[in-house]
């Protein structure tokens, strides 16, 4: 037993042999299809002999925007929605966000979902990030953006089964809030560091 | 169209009323059984008389472990992982993590997962969040922790498919990289996230 050092295991650099570590596809199916993901099944086999059956969802691409203005008092506010999400059964506190629909520019799916789901028109939209929500079996992944100089049309259009409560939070009350209570939906975690580099802030 | 302000949307707050965004579950049944998770169909209901049929991923609780220490340059130094990942078909760099077992305390795990897969002890572990990765079809969640006082025993021991390459890197490496090629599991920026509130630095 020793003191760990920054010389007990190799110092990470950009330009590291993948090929040892890499996993080779031989066959997969489908599994199971649901309307908002596929499952399939794939069986991969290591450079040193193991082979092995693996699962992966296969969802649209996504997007997730931060719709952010400076109010009147000065402080930063960001727009954010509430709505009962399915999977942790409960009403959360997010980012506005929706699925790429098939053949649209990712760009163009942040613009439509804010209009749609806050009425909300964006002057300007930054991508900060495109990452996948976790590796170990998610296909794919969403895009991330910050949306600045906002207007409101006055109309919201929602899909059949969305139920959204619009609300305004201060970014000081988000930063505060996230990853407990109502704000426990990781991806917006994943926003909200990238929206602190964004802002230049780590 | 007119500019957003404060006042164009109500003004979150801690007591906001759920009730009318809740849905009821009438029926569930389970689709698909792999060895990572489970997909439910649930049949819900809305306050205001709609219907429908959501699906949900339940996963296992799992934990995530930011193992620091601070090298003889005075620097702080995460020790990380790099693996090839099933669902993102790529080798990436991640923070230790692993599965909670049926009846164990997710701090216990964090130290047996820690232990196996890196053969560090840690003298210290903080839990920093429990979180839902994805709030709109995953059941369930996740613990982040940080561990500090680390001794390494010089042993580890892999599950049969895991093959893992234990890296050091510093932590500003990391919170640069971090949300891009191989660093873009959305779990790592929860977690880092998670770990700069625990420094105070947001």
């Amino acid at each position: 037993m020793a003191v760990l050092t920054e010389k007990t295991f190799p110092m990470y650099h950009e330009n590291m042999d993948d090929s040892k570590l890499l996993w080779t596809e031989k066959s997969r199916r489908k599994v199971l299809e649901t309307p908002i993901f596929d499952v399939n099944e794939i069986e991969r086999e290591s450079t040193d002999g193991r082979a092995g059956t693996f699962v992966e969802i296969a969802t649209p691409r996504w997007i997730n925007v931060i719709p952010v203005f400076t109010g009147t008092d000065g402080q930063r506010y960001f727009v954010m929605e509430r709505q009962f999400r399915h999977g942790s059964q409960s009403v959360t506190l997010e980012f506005p966000a929706g699925l790429v629909e098939e053949g649209e520019d990712p760009r163009e799916a942040a613009r439509r979902e804010l209009l749609e789901e806050t009425g909300i028109k964006a002057g300007k939209l930054t991508q900060t990030g495109f990452l996948n929500p976790n590796s170990a079996f998610m296909a794919t992944g969403g895009y991330f953006y910050v949306a600045e100089d906002l207007e409101y049309t006055g109309e919201r259009h929602f899909d059949p089964n969305e139920q959204i409560e619009t609300v305004t939070i201060s970014e000081a009350e988000v930063f505060k809030k996230l990853g407990k209570g109502d704000a426990d939906n990781g991806i917006m975690l994943v926003s909200a560091f990238l929206y602190l580099r964004f802002r230049g802030e780590i």
